[in-house]
């Protein structure tokens, strides 16, 4: 069974293409390492790019890509409108398939130690890999910024986990962790009414006693003349598609509005999909289990019961992983 | 509008029915106190009341019964197998109609207050009245019980909110507090299959990823012959029971099991079943509006979309308010 994980690097250069494809590059050493997207914005000054592989290969593809950023950016000279505190800001790992979050985490600490042996680039372990509660969230790690962690890493409350209580002089400091994939989940309303996306996407999110892994609100799609609950899915096992998408036509009913479809914006794990499947399966009596299915006949499915609009095998993760030939 | 509170004054007798029978009898003088239900436990040595009324009314006759226990209740007498700290051990409000919880928080303060004055009792505010989290669970603060808060009392961290810190040699000390109305709901499901009861709870019930205000868990009635999705209910109006219901019933179609029939264990206020039958007849387009309606046509509805088994005017706690002559 081959692990497959995900990482969402982010580094601090978003303007100067030759640069960014020096550092992007580094990665070509590593052909089984998929670069899913890299996405530069000028104004924040800073790249995020999505990785998929196997979690030794994605280790040693960073460390790399680390030591290209360690050359190239001097946060000194670095401005942008987003908040950042090292050359490499933060790099999250996240579990897509055969591989559970402690191992994530395991990955994570691997690396940051790497990284800090390598570099002397302090490193902080923050969400599911961070050392104590106040280092869950990156923001509070963060916070100061490359300009401020020079004195905040002193204090002993805010000592790195890995090294000792200096900033790198050019790069600054570094964030690694693990998290859950985030599904981005939209159902579409046959309503122009934002009320009810707003009363439906009370009843299912968190913040209002619904649904623990759920942020939801509601959208006007000015161009398609509806309404949607637009999400995210924090934990699609433990709150899955097909759960959602029924509470959201359960909710819908008393204002006598259909959800039409759906989309997922990005991409998904296929396990999200064969979960849900699983379960219009089940209730449909038909003999099959979805793990058995192609992502052809997977996406078909998707189609028909959850409604999802604009869905092809290119909105699943593992097809970059297994490409027919 | 008049104002409706629920109370569950609990005190320290539950063997003595000479005893409990003076003490209860301490709200005939307040005749618009209804006493709900008044269950005594010997093994416990302890007795709770369910009372309900107008919050003036109900803070007097509170005061009353306090004053009684003061008299008739020795702690340094008393063993029971109930965790107790007070003759009167706590004293939680509930909004029942027309009343806020900041109301019943206030109800709560202003007792308390009385209490302390009136008897030298000291009080510690809890739940949603309580001035810091330490005290917000009961627990927390009863922890050492009637023999140990002679010392705890004096740690400044548990200084009552009422009073000096010291107990009252005989009484003890008293939790007062505000807690929203708590609904038992069971949705009987046609199986003997406790593993699907178990899933469904699982999939609904906040502990794994649920429903924020929802516990639930799976029980077997062996007289029956069918499971049951067991729960409480934290806050029916942000997880109303049509809600629960619903996805109850979509949950158990992946099993091809219905929800064919559920119970109300002991009372519900009116407005939770209002609000879960309007979404019915919103549905249904049913151009009626549910708070028009008698009591016995809400209930004959309870049954038809609800399903409750058993369910008659006497679950409802205005039942006891709003006698017909």
């Amino acid at each position: 069974m081959n692990k497959i994980v995900e990482t969402v690097p982010n580094f601090s250069e978003g303007r100067d293409e030759e640069k960014i494809k020096r550092i992007v590059s580094s990665l070509n050493q590593h052909p089984t390492i998929h670069v899913l997207s890299c996405e530069s914005d000028s104004d924040y000054n800073r790249t995020v790019l999505t990785l998929l592989g196997s979690p030794e290969e994605m280790q040693d593809a960073l460390l790399d890509l680390v030591g290209v950023c360690e050359k190239e950016i001097d946060l000194n000279t670095h401005q942008g409108e987003h908040p950042r505190m090292g050359a490499v800001d933060v790099i999250p790992f996240i579990p897509v398939k055969n591989i559970t979050m402690d191992e994530c985490v395991g990955c994570a600490k691997k690396l940051g130690q790497a990284i800090n042996e390598c570099y002397h680039i302090p490193v902080f372990f923050y969400a599911e890999a961070a050392t104590n509660p106040e280092r869950v969230l990156l923001p509070n790690i963060r916070k100061g910024e490359f300009e401020g962690m020079k004195t905040k890493i002193k204090d002993p409350d805010w000592h790195p986990d890995c090294g000792t209580p200096d900033i790198h002089p050019t790069f600054g400091a570094l964030a690694v962790g693990a998290r859950p994939f985030l599904i981005a989940y939209n159902i579409d309303l046959d309503s122009r009414d934002e009320k009810i996306a707003s009363a439906i996407a009370k009843a299912i999110r968190k913040s209002s006693g619904g649904f623990q892994y759920i942020q939801a609100g509601p959208a006007f799609l000015a161009q398609r003349g509806h309404v949607q609950v637009t999400m995210n899915i924090l934990d699609y096992k433990k709150n899955p598609l097909y759960r959602i998408f029924e509470t959201v036509r359960m909710e819908a009913r008393r204002y006598l509005v259909l959800a039409t479809s759906a989309e997922i914006v990005g991409l998904m794990p296929k396990e999200a999909l064969v979960q849900s499947l699983d379960y219009y399966l089940q209730a449909n009596k038909e003999a099959i289990k979805a793990k058995t299915l192609s992502h052809q006949e997977l996406v078909e499915l998707g189609r028909r019961y959850l409604l999802l609009r604009e869905f092809e095998v290119t909105k699943l993760v593992e097809h970059y992983l297994e490409q027919p030939e």
